[in-house]
């Protein structure tokens, strides 16, 4: 069978400050549609259906995509998502993959895809991506997708294309050994290989047979390939986190490109004629967005007098601009970048300076979303914090406990139940309840529109932490599961 | 005696967003020290003490005014408030000085200066002052300060200078007959100017007896000095602030320079040799304030990365900036000015366009300051507001009722006494109390810290003017007092 691997992983830096460490770019909309992740799935469902999607996250994202798939309300099992216990490249997660997959199904095919790039046509895309799994569950190889280049781009890798395999006819394309991967070239490099016609763009694709990938891991990575042989048999055991976590201990953090690829003899390309973006900065916005007359790409509350050529993404506030040229403006609630085009790709060190000063904004967004809904950071100094909590139609947050803050609520939408302490009250409209420190509680939306609470807290303590969980629609630790200390709990 | 007339009129639009209609330029501080008008104030006072000086003020900025006068607590009698009906440029103003001033002293010296100017050194400013007035009292003349320039800039009036009337001598400066008054030059004529020694700045001050000013309004003036004669007569009668209303319904809205001293042939000029500046926009920060290494000026939460000449005003958010140049960014809680420093002057135009689109930021901050303290909206929506209200210490607010919204109130920082339908409650932090709709109710804080309530409001209609007041320590309209249906009450 055909599965389809999303590489789910992003750090959240290039697209600062509309993406965050927690909230990388696979989550955001660059072109005013759906986010990317949604995209990439949409994609290529006609061909894998979604119950043979697995999402490869670390633990950070692992809520924000669950939530992606929960809002397309797609019939149907759901994509698996597979948390990783950590960031380890490329790698780690497909082989991993594939020791899974092919415990189940010796024949697994793995079609393998960014979550995070922009491709189009769809048809092309699907054909393409048909005749890389049909060629793949034939042939011994690991085939890529090479991108025929429309410009002498320096921010990918290039595929330089050796002896043909098979001529394009019948509406399939051509398909090559590959003769080397090639880095980043610089500029002069780059027209060479677009005048030459014999270089394509490595897009990251891949579509292989599990036992193929494993069979070249073992012989070029043997170390790494004997502790995933350890891994595999602990798999659907109890011991399998532990073993995952004792595996990505030992893994390498390096791409498959890098790590595997590169060493193979294995490797094919096929020739992919498709309009695609991995959008890697600000600046390549350009390419994607429509402009106003004077090159602007503009949304949000902006006014715009007299500017050229500027990317100007407003939010709630007024974002006013005057006379600029060749800017990125990006406006949230907590953070604001102007930066010129050509600095893009310096947003990461605004990312590592704000870490350095402990800045939370260089990790969140003030909106923080929940299986239940969301809530907002309304206002914060000593002693207290305001949110707005939004707690979607038929559901509940934990029920839960706080030593260090009692809570102040007042519904401003929705009709709330609110249980303290074992007894239930409904709250409606105007009405407001106060939750002492040390009583038990939980906010529940039984209704069939949003439930907005104003949350007013007041105590010495105010982190997320301080909760202490007795039931959870949503298996978050609880007293009961609880087994010792556990940093950075959520509501 | 000497009065000092302080005009503080402005529309607040140049320093956008950081002034706007209701705080207008004098109210902000723009070398990081107190604010201009306050500024203004300190420079004086050793000269003319603070009793003896009116501040001109429209109806807008009357309270704002009150606050900085209150922030300063100086000692002594306050400085005189008056308040216009409306605006009417600075001719009428100081005909309404003079004519109050000439009934309580038929030697009163006037000695005028604008609200938002900075000037140095202090000891030049007040000798130069001291021997403007002195030569006022003496004189049948209306003596302008001309500043010596110091480069042809195109932004001013110049005075060019005729007769010589008192050559410099033992520290006093040398004073001219005025040949004639210049408008803003172009950028040749100013360069002549300059080079030619006969011209100087026009810098507004002024120091004339009343009856003087008087004598030639009656000359050049004659329709406006008999509307004048009529106010007279009603001063310190209750017909008195009709009277003013029906003056300046007749006043001619044009400067004293083009309504007075363009047309007199006794006006004389003060050789002013002082570091005077009239900052008229963002761009002209940059002779005021100190630089980094880039040349960018730099105040609060701002990274700066690879930025050259620019001007960079963060506040509570990040403002993270990269690869700038020339540009001028000032960020606030609900906008956020980003500017190329050539174009500063077009601020006027982001105003004019907030204004069409009836955007609220144009006018206020969202932070509104009252005489018991201040309040930020934090939050609103369909049906509600969150509010921040800071009550200062031993101030409490109007005793009142709202016809359309009931509010909640948590306290988090102080002690708060609450009327409640005549019953007294005091709430302490983490206390809370439900205020419902036509309740009369009563914020107070009695003690010696500030006292900081959250409150949420709900309701069909939000605004401000849903207020019925019963009584009021700060002499607001109340339903003893009210007349008429009033617009635009506040809290």
């Amino acid at each position: 069978m055909w599965f389809g691997i999303i590489m789910a992983g992003g750090s959240g830096t290039r697209f600062w400050p509309l993406s965050r460490e927690l909230y990388p770019k696979q989550f955001l909309s660059l072109d005013g549609g759906s986010s990317l992740l949604q995209g990439t799935i949409d994609r290529v469902v006609p061909l894998i259906p979604q119950e043979r999607l697995w999402i490869m996250v670390g633990p950070k994202h692992e809520a924000e995509t669950r939530r992606v798939l929960r809002l397309a309300e797609r019939e149907g099992l759901p994509a698996r998502v597979f948390v990783e216990p950590n960031s380890r490249n490329t790698l780690a997660p497909l082989a991993v993959a594939a020791a899974r997959l092919v415990r189940s199904d010796p024949d697994a095919v793995l079609a393998v895809m960014a979550s995070d790039h922009l491709i189009a046509p769809q048809e092309k895309f699907l054909a393409l991506l048909k005749q890389a799994c049909t060629i793949a569950e034939k042939q011994e190889v690991i085939l890529t997708f090479g991108v025929l280049p429309t410009r002498p781009e320096t921010g990918f890798g290039y595929i330089e294309m050796g002896e043909v395999v098979q001529e394009e006819s019948n509406g399939l394309s051509s398909v090559f050994q590959v003769k080397s991967f090639v880095e980043k070239p610089d500029r002069e490099r780059a027209e060479r290989y677009v005048a030459g016609k014999r270089h394509l763009w490595n897009s990251g694709m891949l579509a292989f047979r599990a036992h193929v990938f494993l069979e070249e891991l073992r012989l070029h990575q043997p170390e790494f390939h004997k502790a995933l042989e350890t891994y595999s048999e602990a798999i659907q055991t109890e011991r399998e986190d532990r073993a995952l976590a004792e595996l990505y201990a030992k893994a390498p953090s390096t791409s498959v490109d890098y790590g595997l690829l590169e060493k193979s003899c294995r490797v094919w390309t096929i020739s992919a004629d498709l309009d695609w973006k991995d959008v890697g900065s600000w600046s390549a916005l350009d390419d994607i967005s429509e402009k106003d007359d004077g090159g602007n790409i503009i949304r949000g509350n902006v006014v715009s007098l007299h500017n050229q050529n500027c990317i100007l993404y407003g939010d709630k506030r007024i974002l006013a601009t005057i006379g600029l040229k060749d800017l990125v403006i990006v406006d949230t609630d907590d953070a604001t970048l102007v930066c010129h085009k050509d600095e893009a790709q310096k947003v990461r060190e605004v990312v590592t300076e704000l870490k350095s000063r402990n800045c939370v904004e260089a990790q969140e967004h003030r909106t923080t979303h929940r299986p239940w809904g969301h809530y907002t950071i309304l206002d914060q100094g000593p002693n207290y914090k305001i949110k707005n909590v939004t707690v979607n139609p038929r559901s509940r947050l934990s029920y839960q406990m706080h030593l260090h803050r009692s809570e102040h609520w007042v519904v401003i939408a929705g009709t709330a139940r609110i249980t303290l302490e074992g007894q239930d009250i409904f709250l409606h409209v105007n009405q407001s309840i106060d939750i002492p420190k040390t009583t038990r509680h939980r906010i529940e939306n039984p209704g069939k529109v949003p439930l907005v609470i104003i949350e007013v807290q007041n105590g010495e303590y105010l982190e997320e932490d301080d909760i202490i969980r007795f039931s959870d629609d949503y298996q978050r630790q609880t007293e009961e599961t609880r087994t010792g200390p556990s940093a950075g709990e959520k509501t």
